[in-house]
Protein backbone atom coordinates (compact mmCIF):
# COMPACT_ATOMS: atom_id res chain seq x y z
CA UNK A 1 0.00 0.00 0.00
CA UNK A 2 1.85 2.81 -1.04
CA UNK A 3 -0.53 6.09 -0.05
CA UNK A 4 -3.58 5.68 1.90
CA UNK A 5 -6.70 7.03 2.31
CA UNK A 6 -6.44 9.01 5.02
CA UNK A 7 -9.44 11.91 5.30
CA UNK A 8 -12.32 13.22 3.42
CA UNK A 9 -12.06 17.24 3.25
CA UNK A 10 -15.64 19.09 3.34
CA UNK A 11 -15.49 22.69 2.76
CA UNK A 12 -17.90 24.59 4.79
CA UNK A 13 -18.84 28.22 6.18
CA UNK A 14 -19.05 26.87 9.98
CA UNK A 15 -16.42 24.02 10.71
CA UNK A 16 -17.28 23.93 14.21
CA UNK A 17 -20.97 23.08 13.75
CA UNK A 18 -20.32 21.20 11.31
CA UNK A 19 -17.58 18.72 12.60
CA UNK A 20 -20.13 18.66 15.98
CA UNK A 21 -23.00 17.81 13.70
CA UNK A 22 -21.40 14.90 11.39
CA UNK A 23 -19.20 13.71 14.88
CA UNK A 24 -22.60 12.99 16.19
CA UNK A 25 -24.15 11.50 12.84
CA UNK A 26 -21.22 8.68 13.31
CA UNK A 27 -20.24 8.63 16.83
CA UNK A 28 -16.98 9.73 16.18
CA UNK A 29 -14.39 11.39 18.23
CA UNK A 30 -13.46 15.10 18.08
CA UNK A 31 -9.78 15.21 17.62
CA UNK A 32 -9.03 19.08 16.72
CA UNK A 33 -10.97 21.85 16.90
CA UNK A 34 -10.57 25.69 15.60
CA UNK A 35 -12.49 28.52 13.62
CA UNK A 36 -10.73 27.25 10.89
CA UNK A 37 -10.88 23.47 11.09
CA UNK A 38 -12.20 20.40 12.71
CA UNK A 39 -11.25 16.68 12.70
CA UNK A 40 -13.17 13.68 13.42
CA UNK A 41 -11.76 10.21 13.65
CA UNK A 42 -13.21 6.72 14.36
CA UNK A 43 -13.53 6.49 18.55
CA UNK A 44 -11.11 3.55 18.73
CA UNK A 45 -8.18 4.84 16.73
CA UNK A 46 -5.00 5.76 18.61
CA UNK A 47 -2.78 8.65 18.03
CA UNK A 48 0.53 7.67 18.30
CA UNK A 49 2.77 6.63 15.93
CA UNK A 50 2.10 3.44 14.34
CA UNK A 51 3.82 0.86 12.29
CA UNK A 52 3.13 0.46 8.52
CA UNK A 53 0.62 -2.27 8.28
CA UNK A 54 -1.52 -0.81 11.37
CA UNK A 55 -1.61 2.66 9.83
CA UNK A 56 -2.98 0.86 6.20
CA UNK A 57 -5.66 -0.28 7.98
CA UNK A 58 -7.00 2.70 9.50
CA UNK A 59 -10.53 4.45 7.98
CA UNK A 60 -10.02 7.52 6.96
CA UNK A 61 -11.03 10.53 9.10
CA UNK A 62 -13.51 13.27 8.43
CA UNK A 63 -11.46 17.47 8.37
CA UNK A 64 -13.80 20.40 8.12
CA UNK A 65 -12.53 23.66 6.33
CA UNK A 66 -13.90 26.39 6.35
CA UNK A 67 -13.62 28.56 2.75
CA UNK A 68 -16.28 31.32 2.09
CA UNK A 69 -17.49 30.25 -1.25
CA UNK A 70 -20.99 28.85 -0.80
CA UNK A 71 -21.87 25.68 -2.49
CA UNK A 72 -23.35 25.73 -5.97
CA UNK A 73 -24.19 22.42 -7.54
CA UNK A 74 -24.88 19.19 -6.30
CA UNK A 75 -21.67 17.95 -4.75
CA UNK A 76 -19.94 15.56 -7.39
CA UNK A 77 -18.49 13.29 -4.47
CA UNK A 78 -20.62 12.02 -1.48
CA UNK A 79 -21.10 10.11 1.66
CA UNK A 80 -23.17 6.53 1.48
CA UNK A 81 -23.74 5.77 5.06
CA UNK A 82 -25.42 2.90 6.47
CA UNK A 83 -26.76 0.50 9.48
CA UNK A 84 -26.12 -2.97 10.59
CA UNK A 85 -29.00 -5.49 9.81
CA UNK A 86 -28.78 -4.91 13.98
CA UNK A 87 -30.01 -1.35 13.87
CA UNK A 88 -33.40 -0.24 12.58
CA UNK A 89 -32.90 1.66 9.21
CA UNK A 90 -36.04 3.47 9.93
CA UNK A 91 -35.05 5.06 13.45
CA UNK A 92 -31.62 5.85 12.06
CA UNK A 93 -33.34 8.35 9.36
CA UNK A 94 -35.75 9.52 12.05
CA UNK A 95 -32.91 10.47 14.09
CA UNK A 96 -30.56 12.00 11.22
CA UNK A 97 -33.59 14.03 10.20
CA UNK A 98 -34.50 15.13 14.35
CA UNK A 99 -30.56 16.27 14.28
CA UNK A 100 -31.70 18.88 11.03
CA UNK A 101 -30.93 16.50 7.90
CA UNK A 102 -33.06 17.11 5.32
CA UNK A 103 -34.39 14.88 2.88
CA UNK A 104 -33.62 15.57 -0.87
CA UNK A 105 -34.46 14.56 -4.01
CA UNK A 106 -31.98 14.33 -7.28
CA UNK A 107 -33.55 12.64 -9.66
CA UNK A 108 -33.46 9.35 -7.95
CA UNK A 109 -36.37 6.69 -8.76
CA UNK A 110 -37.61 3.60 -6.20
CA UNK A 111 -33.91 3.22 -4.76
CA UNK A 112 -32.93 1.28 -1.49
CA UNK A 113 -31.52 4.17 0.36
CA UNK A 114 -32.58 7.73 1.23
CA UNK A 115 -30.97 10.91 0.22
CA UNK A 116 -30.38 13.84 2.79
CA UNK A 117 -28.54 16.73 3.31
CA UNK A 118 -26.55 18.02 6.09
CA UNK A 119 -27.21 21.27 7.57
CA UNK A 120 -24.80 23.25 4.93
CA UNK A 121 -26.74 21.41 1.85
CA UNK A 122 -24.24 18.48 1.17
CA UNK A 123 -26.12 15.16 0.24
CA UNK A 124 -25.16 11.90 1.38
CA UNK A 125 -27.09 8.45 1.55
CA UNK A 126 -28.15 6.15 4.18
CA UNK A 127 -28.22 2.64 2.86
CA UNK A 128 -30.41 0.13 3.91
CA UNK A 129 -28.87 -1.87 6.74
CA UNK A 130 -26.74 -4.52 5.59
CA UNK A 131 -23.68 -6.78 7.22
CA UNK A 132 -21.16 -6.42 4.53
CA UNK B 1 -22.22 3.12 16.52
CA UNK B 2 -25.79 3.44 14.53
CA UNK B 3 -24.68 4.01 11.27
CA UNK B 4 -21.23 3.76 9.68
CA UNK B 5 -19.55 5.52 6.88
CA UNK B 6 -20.04 3.34 4.20
CA UNK B 7 -18.47 4.55 1.05
CA UNK B 8 -17.47 7.73 -1.01
CA UNK B 9 -19.40 7.89 -4.14
CA UNK B 10 -17.96 9.55 -7.24
CA UNK B 11 -20.09 10.82 -9.96
CA UNK B 12 -18.59 10.20 -13.20
CA UNK B 13 -18.38 10.01 -17.14
CA UNK B 14 -16.45 6.79 -17.37
CA UNK B 15 -17.18 4.83 -14.07
CA UNK B 16 -14.41 1.81 -15.21
CA UNK B 17 -11.82 3.73 -16.34
CA UNK B 18 -12.09 6.05 -13.24
CA UNK B 19 -12.22 2.76 -10.81
CA UNK B 20 -9.65 1.10 -12.35
CA UNK B 21 -7.67 4.37 -12.04
CA UNK B 22 -7.58 4.80 -8.11
CA UNK B 23 -7.43 0.95 -7.66
CA UNK B 24 -4.34 1.71 -8.96
CA UNK B 25 -3.46 4.63 -6.44
CA UNK B 26 -4.87 2.79 -3.55
CA UNK B 27 -3.93 -0.73 -4.64
CA UNK B 28 -7.54 -1.75 -3.74
CA UNK B 29 -9.32 -4.41 -5.14
CA UNK B 30 -11.91 -4.28 -8.12
CA UNK B 31 -15.12 -5.75 -6.21
CA UNK B 32 -17.87 -4.76 -9.11
CA UNK B 33 -17.44 -3.50 -11.98
CA UNK B 34 -20.26 -2.53 -15.02
CA UNK B 35 -20.35 0.16 -17.61
CA UNK B 36 -22.74 2.27 -14.79
CA UNK B 37 -20.55 1.39 -11.39
CA UNK B 38 -17.15 0.45 -10.11
CA UNK B 39 -17.22 -1.16 -6.50
CA UNK B 40 -13.41 -0.55 -4.96
CA UNK B 41 -12.84 -2.07 -1.21
CA UNK B 42 -9.43 -2.18 0.47
CA UNK B 43 -7.61 -5.74 -0.47
CA UNK B 44 -7.92 -7.25 3.18
CA UNK B 45 -11.73 -6.55 3.66
CA UNK B 46 -13.88 -9.58 3.44
CA UNK B 47 -17.34 -10.10 1.29
CA UNK B 48 -19.13 -12.41 3.74
CA UNK B 49 -21.28 -11.14 6.59
CA UNK B 50 -19.86 -10.25 9.39
CA UNK B 51 -20.80 -9.04 13.10
CA UNK B 52 -21.97 -5.32 14.18
CA UNK B 53 -18.55 -5.03 15.63
CA UNK B 54 -16.47 -6.18 12.59
CA UNK B 55 -18.63 -4.31 10.39
CA UNK B 56 -18.65 -1.03 12.16
CA UNK B 57 -14.38 -1.11 12.02
CA UNK B 58 -14.32 -1.68 8.13
CA UNK B 59 -13.31 1.94 6.51
CA UNK B 60 -15.68 2.90 3.93
CA UNK B 61 -15.24 1.74 -0.10
CA UNK B 62 -15.57 3.94 -3.35
CA UNK B 63 -17.80 4.04 -5.61
CA UNK B 64 -17.56 5.25 -9.42
CA UNK B 65 -20.86 6.22 -11.07
CA UNK B 66 -21.62 7.23 -14.41
CA UNK B 67 -23.09 10.63 -14.82
CA UNK B 68 -24.16 12.61 -17.78
CA UNK B 69 -23.45 15.86 -16.10
CA UNK B 70 -20.00 17.67 -16.26
CA UNK B 71 -17.79 18.68 -13.47
CA UNK B 72 -18.50 22.07 -12.57
CA UNK B 73 -16.33 23.47 -9.94
CA UNK B 74 -13.73 22.54 -7.24
CA UNK B 75 -15.35 19.79 -5.32
CA UNK B 76 -16.72 20.89 -1.71
CA UNK B 77 -15.65 17.76 -0.70
CA UNK B 78 -12.24 15.80 -1.39
CA UNK B 79 -9.86 12.95 -0.88
CA UNK B 80 -6.37 13.28 0.87
CA UNK B 81 -4.38 10.43 0.54
CA UNK B 82 -1.10 10.55 2.39
CA UNK B 83 2.21 7.90 2.60
CA UNK B 84 3.38 6.40 5.70
CA UNK B 85 7.03 8.28 6.93
CA UNK B 86 8.65 4.68 5.38
CA UNK B 87 7.31 5.36 2.10
CA UNK B 88 8.42 8.55 -0.12
CA UNK B 89 6.58 11.24 -0.58
CA UNK B 90 8.43 12.49 -3.96
CA UNK B 91 8.41 8.60 -5.28
CA UNK B 92 4.85 8.77 -4.24
CA UNK B 93 3.72 11.98 -6.02
CA UNK B 94 5.84 11.12 -8.67
CA UNK B 95 4.00 7.90 -9.41
CA UNK B 96 0.71 9.74 -9.45
CA UNK B 97 1.89 12.24 -12.26
CA UNK B 98 3.13 9.05 -14.19
CA UNK B 99 -0.18 7.77 -13.79
CA UNK B 100 -1.95 10.92 -15.37
CA UNK B 101 -2.60 12.86 -12.58
CA UNK B 102 -2.19 16.45 -13.05
CA UNK B 103 -0.68 19.55 -10.45
CA UNK B 104 -3.27 22.11 -9.69
CA UNK B 105 -3.61 25.42 -7.95
CA UNK B 106 -6.58 25.64 -5.62
CA UNK B 107 -5.16 28.59 -4.49
CA UNK B 108 -2.66 27.06 -1.67
CA UNK B 109 0.22 28.71 -0.78
CA UNK B 110 3.19 27.13 0.83
CA UNK B 111 1.61 24.25 2.53
CA UNK B 112 2.82 20.67 3.59
CA UNK B 113 0.89 18.64 0.57
CA UNK B 114 0.04 19.09 -3.29
CA UNK B 115 -3.03 19.31 -5.12
CA UNK B 116 -3.42 17.00 -7.70
CA UNK B 117 -6.49 15.95 -9.76
CA UNK B 118 -7.93 12.34 -11.13
CA UNK B 119 -8.52 11.86 -15.03
CA UNK B 120 -11.71 13.56 -15.03
CA UNK B 121 -10.14 16.60 -12.67
CA UNK B 122 -11.49 15.73 -9.22
CA UNK B 123 -8.95 17.47 -6.93
CA UNK B 124 -7.22 15.47 -4.26
CA UNK B 125 -4.05 16.21 -1.78
CA UNK B 126 -1.46 13.94 -1.44
CA UNK B 127 -0.24 15.02 2.38
CA UNK B 128 3.45 14.75 3.99
CA UNK B 129 4.53 11.33 4.85
CA UNK B 130 3.25 10.19 8.62
CA UNK B 131 2.88 7.93 10.73
CA UNK B 132 -0.41 8.74 12.84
Amino acid sequence: MPVRWYSNVVDCHDPVAQGLWWSEVLSWRVLYQSDEETVLIPPWMGTDAVSHEEWAHYPPGMVFVRVSEDKQVKNRLHMDLAPHTKDDWDEEVARLLGMGANEVSVGQKDVPWTVLTDPEGNEFCVLRSRDR
